[in-house]
């Protein structure tokens, strides 16, 4: 596959390293008394190759597609849900506006996928590759060139983006079912058993729970000889998944900080990271999710995610919140004074 | 005690809460999907008796004193970094200067018990109740007198800010030697063995922590008897600790939303709890520390603390890192529209 092919992911150059780390422990700080938001500086200094590292421009896109397999009751919820929660986002009524208007973030919504026509928006792209996908317990849920296209769709929204001068985006999802899809995706993309990837996504019942994870069994039994990225994504991936993994990619690419926020955003890195594993010094995962295959999946890729709040919300929430962290990291590192300019003593 | 005598909590009414829990489940997303905000909002609105709580003119108090202990070498630190740091805050260099900026925050020193004359600063409050405490190896740290002259200058703090506007406030500490205090402290207010209550505060070597342990098992020998919390206070405590709990008790008694930082502010919080449960209807806490002791605190207080971002910087920090969550829960109560408002289908 030609975007495949051409994949390059810019290695992080470690000569500012040991500065970065004296200019932290130099602060007026016990060392290390900022844990994590010491680690996140650390990053985004290495990323941006700077000694003054700052976020520019912050978005959040939010892909959203429809599936085929939610014709089978996997979701507590109906497949319109998908549509009218993209309405949602363009009347700025849902959580993902909340947070990023809270923030000061840019939002763009793109419809990788979703099973309705709308009204032209600002905010909206009009990137359908299709209806919604093929339901995977019947045939793959995609050809081998609308996932391409999907994945040039997501490149191509982040070059957009990059060209306004943002530096850092979050990566949020819409889209009924897809809990079910990155159940499959963890699944062959970690090789674990599938009971570990499964949860409870907007909220089954017992029962409803039982159903989603029979039939994903099903599913599995179907397929039983599927190793690569690109024919897992094929098989299993939503549009707006797909789309993730490209932008996901190119964001990488073009040196840009990837917030990775829930279960399924979580699922389209990893199948980015299996494809490129140097994005992985690019990425920062913004919260653990309640959604149980994500703390495995998290725990998998050795993530250390920034909130540990309870969310399983999707739409890039979990970016939005996490953003002010941060921000709190560069602004220590940038504006705090050290041991010397203060006239503080040092340890003993 | 005449303050203690005084002593009038508030209860919350629960008139509102089926009306809150209502609000909350009807925002277009699944139930329980943004987990932590969802009680957080549910708690503010509680407090506030409102249907649409608000944050307003925020403060963080940022309460310093010196302690007599330091000088048996129980800190990685000199004494003389209490009052450098104090000099730091007047400055706007330290952390809490950074994080408080970022978020609007205003800020107030108080000068509880610091060894040293500071000049005057619109930011500073010179409380001095002594030059810093006695060493609590050698005698009590403090009579009862300054106990509770010491819960008055807190207290009285509340109120000046309460007279402000502000109806939610962050308690921070500056103190070379606290975290033994506040190990003190919580081995006898909630009665449990000092080897889990102590830890390496700013940083200890293997030998620094086994002098440490070590020092603080004689004091446990040395007073075997104490029982109530101002007995304990005024054995263990600093003065800017015994200010936190006058400030802590007063906010609840005002209504306010009490912002709980780390293992010192905690150890306050702890004492002002056991005087008051009551309190425990107000209080936010903001993280959980590195500092071992903090973790079994939370966990004996049953609390549910908004970052565990390995912080154990005290000053406050915590509180303001973790302010723009709190913001962001009461944004999606106020602004998120519901199933109704936006036309989004509801669970099926």
């Amino acid at each position: 596959m030609e975007f495949i092919r051409r994949l390059r992911v810019p290695p992080i150059d470690d000569t500012l390293d040991a500065a970065l780390h004296q200019k932290i422990d130099q602060k007026t700080k016990p060392l290390g008394a900022l844990g994590q938001l010491e680690r996140l500086a650390f990053q985004v200094a290495r990323i941006q190759g700077s000694m003054t590292p700052t976020l520019k421009n912050p978005y959040i896109l939010v892909f959203a597609g429809d599936h085929g397999v939610a014709k089978s009751g996997v979701s507590a919820y109906p497949q319109d849900v998908t549509w009218q929660m993209v309405h949602n986002f363009l009347q700025g009524g849902a959580a993902i506006n909340v947070f990023a208007r809270q923030h000061n973030i840019s939002m763009r919504v793109i419809d990788a996928g979703v099973n309705h026509e709308f009204e032209d928006h600002p905010q909206l792209v009009k990137g359908k590759i299709g209806p919604g996908t093929a339901n995977f317990l019947e045939q793959p849920a995609m050809s081998e060139e609308l996932c391409e296209k999907a994945l040039r769709l997501g490149a191509a929204q982040v070059d957009a983006i990059a060209e306004e001068g943002c530096n850092v985006l979050g990566f949020g999802e819409m889209g009924i079912g897809n809990t079910s899809s990155a159940s499959m995706l963890m699944s062959y993309l970690l090789d674990v058993p599938l009971e570990h990837c499964v949860g409870r996504g907007t909220g089954l019942s017992d029962e409803q729970f039982e159903h989603k994870v029979k039939l994903l069994q099903q599913a599995a039994e179907k397929y039983p000889n599927l190793k690569s990225p690109i024919d897992i994504l094929q098989t299993f991936a939503g549009f707006e998944i797909v789309a993730m993994v490209g932008g996901i990619l190119r964001a990488a690419q073009n040196r840009m900080l990837v917030l990775i926020d829930g279960f399924i955003a979580t699922a389209a890195y990893l199948a980015a990271y299996k494809l490129a594993p140097a994005i992985g010094e690019y990425a920062i995962f913004c919260h653990r999710s309640m959604e149980q295959g994500h703390q495995h999946m998290l725990e998998a890729l050795k993530a250390d995610p920034i909130l540990k709040m309870d969310l399983r919300l999707g739409e890039g929430t979990g970016c939005a919140l996490a953003y002010p962290l941060l921000q709190s990291s560069l602004n220590f590192f940038n504006e705090m004074a050290s041991f010397a300019d203060a006239g503080v003593s040092e340890k003993s």
